[in-house]
């Protein structure tokens, strides 16, 4: 499915109807399940993840030959308001350590059997600061969306999106504010002290001070507060899902840009996964307003997609259950 | 080192001293990890992970290219009384299903690099029900504990223990319930019903009476309520600890037999890691009285090793981010 030609189109993808998953694997799934040689539920959250992967897949028995992890850049004007613990130039610095394979992503895809993508977005022509004005116009939005749409493999068997953007939880926490209400959405990032985090609460404040009477449309509020690399998650999440691609999100980030999709039209998100729920202050807020159960709890706060990628070994575990275990009747175990 | 050669040299070793992790390689580990491209502590509990490893291994960089499981089983005089979902002759049915490669431990093990054996204990000769008398005599404690002892390659970067023994989850909550007081440690296993549940209640509590008097020596206790499959674990795991080989406990039953080691000296189990948190009710107050925080939750309650080998996924991924990620300096990233 190409990636819609406007931003008008993107929102009449979203209104869907949206595909669903297939009830018949969901079932074979369940049933193979029921007759594999161990008690029934005892393999606790791995049996959900092989039921939801073969209704997503469409395969009774689910498989991960093809896993795909995008990684999307950008960078951030609210960066210039003392948002984070590392410089704006880090961005760029960070995309050709993913190209040379020297970032912890690269080595959890490795691990777990991913292939990676990069993809930065006009990492030289930062978003304008949102507490001034819109951080996107339309084009730079559409662009972005597209972006991410494109890099999610029609034959993929798991999607992952990842981030790297020097400032990012700061619009991030701006989205959640915007589609959730309330404050408290900013957190410690990649690690700023106590002023920084006022910094950050300050920004978010004043951007939805800014952009107060435009936050009723999820798309506006991600063009007004978003960034380019949220928005090319967005996209992809809308993608995958389009394509019946399961997906595993990653953390704050990737949760927040999957959160437009989710306000958007309720159930747009039956198709991801939560990773993990990571040590940014208002990820299991987040994870909570979005209804998502999170694999793996383990204190990262990286992005990249590292907990995705990391949960994607939990994953592959109930995939290697689901489809290599012996039955009952196969192995002459009483009890099936 | 040679497994002990009897029951008081087996006491002996546990009176120690117990070899120390490497100061040197944990400090090393902790200065390369300051120095990857990444935000201080931005890995979690992976950061964690591979100092502990690297402690134990005597290397500033961890690897993991032995990692060996070991599948005990036993057969339980106590599984007479109704204590379990399954009838006890799943346990040799399993044994050949695990020689097999068809169980889900098989599945884990190959997903995750690890080498298996599998070592029956007398299946043909259950111990005695715990309720009328010392479920093991000497001669038959000694022999599970040497099993186990042997079972652990001395070269080995990473040891898992799993357990198979139809009624098991019955002795391994009389061994807590005795080694660390209190009722209502007895859960539902595989999954009995409220009626199987109150009968495995109704066993612990007649084997603390049974037994009161000769219950303050760990391994007593385990001679008395536990079983060769749970002595074969504890063994082992002493075994690691002797050659320092990391350990990855799994559910309720690791727990308890590692328990007894933790009673008899306190800190005996610091080379050991917690895989997971299981859906068996007292798993979690279990691991609470080891002082150990789990890796994973995902309600999983097979045995088997099942949910210590999910965490190795976990494990290799902190391992691998550990060891080939670049620094700042090599990425040309600034913030190092």
């Amino acid at each position: 499915m190409d990636a819609p030609a406007s931003l008008d189109a993107f929102r009449a993808v979203l209104r869907g109807p949206l595909p669903a998953p297939d009830g018949a694997a969901v079932q074979g799934a369940r049933a193979r399940d029921a007759v594999l040689t161990k008690p029934p539920g005892a393999l606790g959250r791995l049996e959900e993840v092989a039921a939801f992967l073969a209704g997503w897949q469409g395969k009774a028995v689910p498989r991960l030959e093809r896993v795909e992890i995008a990684v999307f850049a950008g960078n951030h004007g609210i960066a210039a308001r003392g948002v984070s613990a590392f410089p704006p130039e880090v961005t760029v610095q960070m995309v050709a350590n993913f190209n040379a394979g020297g970032a912890a992503i690269n080595q959890l895809a490795r691990a777990f059997g991913a292939a990676m993508s990069v993809c930065p977005l006009s990492l030289d022509r930062p978003t304008a600061d949102f507490t001034e004005g819109p951080a996107m116009d339309e084009a730079d939005l559409l662009a972005a969306l597209q972006a991410g749409w494109r890099a999610v493999p029609a034959d993929a068997d798991l999607f992952i999106a990842g981030e790297m953007g020097i400032g990012n939880t700061t619009p991030a926490a701006a989205l959640a504010a915007a589609l959730f209400g309330g404050t408290g959405w900013a957190g410690r990032g990649t690690g700023v002290d106590d002023a920084g985090l006022a910094r950050k609460e300050a920004a978010v404040a004043a951007g939805l001070a800014r952009h107060a009477g435009h936050l009723d449309d999820p798309c506006e509020v991600l063009r007004r507060l978003g960034g380019r690399e949220i928005a090319a998650m967005t996209g992809a999440y809308l993608a995958a899902r389009m394509q019946r691609v399961p997906v595993v999100l990653d953390g704050f980030i990737s949760c927040a840009a999957a959160a437009v999709l989710h306000r958007a039209a309720p159930g747009a998100l039956d198709h991801c996964l939560a990773g993990h729920q990571s040590a940014e202050g208002a990820h299991g807020r987040l994870l909570a307003a979005l209804g998502k159960e999170p694999l793996l709890s383990l204190g990262l706060r990286l992005g990249e997609g590292s907990g995705a990628a990391l949960a994607l070994g939990v994953i592959r575990g109930a995939v290697a259950c689901h489809g290599g275990m012996a039955t009952f009747a196969e192995a002459g175990v009483s009890g099936g």
